[in-house]
């Protein structure tokens, strides 16, 4: 079984969580890849360069000064460090862009009435060249970067990485997908960390959005979560970034989508 | 014959000139490596934040928030720049700091007078790792960060990355170094480029270092050249970067680095 792990921008911005959850990443059995953010880490160097930084419904309007500042902050900071990191607790992490090894194949968004910019859409995942680097005792890290193959890099969402990841994997071997973020799961009330729901269906997602218990930032989530368990993908979980070393395992830690 | 290709931050620092030596590079037969420095480009975005660069004896001294910038320059935008570019052209670029799959394991440089802080100095380049690329038809990109594999990273001279990367790959492959640069090769008079030099021998060197004809910046150039050539790598060429392609098998090109 390969594991996909997620691990968002709030996790990684701070130094101790960073390393907290590295531990719990390397602690992991088994072949993994891991598919990071950056998230207010380049919100914070547009603002040292005097870039501003516009958001739509939490998506980040990506013109040619941001693209820079998301390649240096996600590709370059982020990445690098995680790597270093993971080398030093013994993992043999290989830090990727989507461009690298032409991993990840994207195209500019066209669809949309709102112009986000160099933000890509996935295409497709090289995942022969990933299980390659499995195959090798190498663990890929990757950051939210992808490109269109005519040269241009490109923004993609960090949620949608890892489950097209998991996705193109699954093609190929057993994967699982495991969501981290700074909170235990799926929560009925968000401030009770006990209220964790253990299995959410797709039945109960409707139910639960209209009678807002997930809503916001939880719905893109679950509706990656859920495309990712209906394209092949054997196992996703949502909880917290600092248990994904238990929750692989562990029907007691986080909430487990069931297709 | 495995091609190590240097180029100079000069030439990456502008989108035209880049790009003809993408052009360039992409056009050099056969199994190739890229290193690549950065320069202005760092002391650009330092510049944007308010960071003070200190240079002694043309050294970047890395602090910690200079770090930060080279990682972000270098490994992220520059590295990634270049390899989103290359896909374009049709060579399967991958990009690599020296952390990552611990490509190049160095430590802090302690040696020295002058404190250069987060500054390293080559151990060893994993080649065998790098081969294994090649041989997937794969060509890496190389980052002058390195790691110490104990969680940090370190700023590191691309030369000598280029130099100790085409050492380490010649004890397995036969290896050229190509190191390309602002000029066409080894120049008697610095400003007329008909007057390239197209032999030196250690015994020249001593020569033209002591004539005066070979100073400043040239002199660690040509130490390493001559470095590499004395440890195994098969041919050491200096030339103008946007000659690189033909270079290689080009007698008329450049100034060859005879051991």
């Amino acid at each position: 079984m390969i594991q996909v792990v997620k691990v968002g921008g709030g996790i990684i911005e701070n130094n101790e969580s960073l390393q907290q959850f590295l531990q719990s990443f390397h602690d992991l059995n088994g072949p993994k890849v891991l598919v990071h953010g950056g998230g207010r880490l380049a919100t914070d160097l547009a603002n040292k360069m005097g870039i501003e930084t516009k958001m739509v419904e939490g998506r980040r309007i990506t013109d040619e000064a941001t693209l820079d500042v998301v390649t240096m902050v996600y590709a370059g900071l982020a990445n690098k460090t995680i790597v270093a990191k993971l080398q030093a607790l013994g993992t043999n992490a290989l830090g990727l862009c989507g461009a690298d090894a032409n991993l990840i194949l994207s195209h500019k968004r066209n669809n949309s009435s709102i112009d986000y910019g160099w933000v890509g859409d996935v295409d497709k995942v090289n995942a022969p060249f990933l299980l390659s680097l499995i195959q090798q005792g190498i663990t890929p890290v990757i950051s939210p970067i992808t490109h269109n193959k005519q040269g241009n890099l490109l923004n993609t969402n960090a949620d949608t990485i890892a489950s097209e990841v998991a996705k193109s994997l699954a093609k190929l071997e057993k994967t699982q997908l495991i969501l981290g973020f700074e909170l235990a799961g799926v929560l009925v009330d968000p401030k009770d960390e006990s209220t964790v729901i253990s299995q959410i269906t797709p039945q109960l997602f409707e139910e639960y959005k209209q009678s807002g218990v997930v809503s916001a930032g939880m719905i893109p989530k679950l509706t990656n979560a859920f495309e990712a368990i209906q394209n092949g993908v054997n196992s996703v979980k949502i909880c917290h970034a600092l248990k994904v070393g238990e929750a692989a395992n562990n029907p007691a830690i986080g909430t487990l989508i069931v297709g």
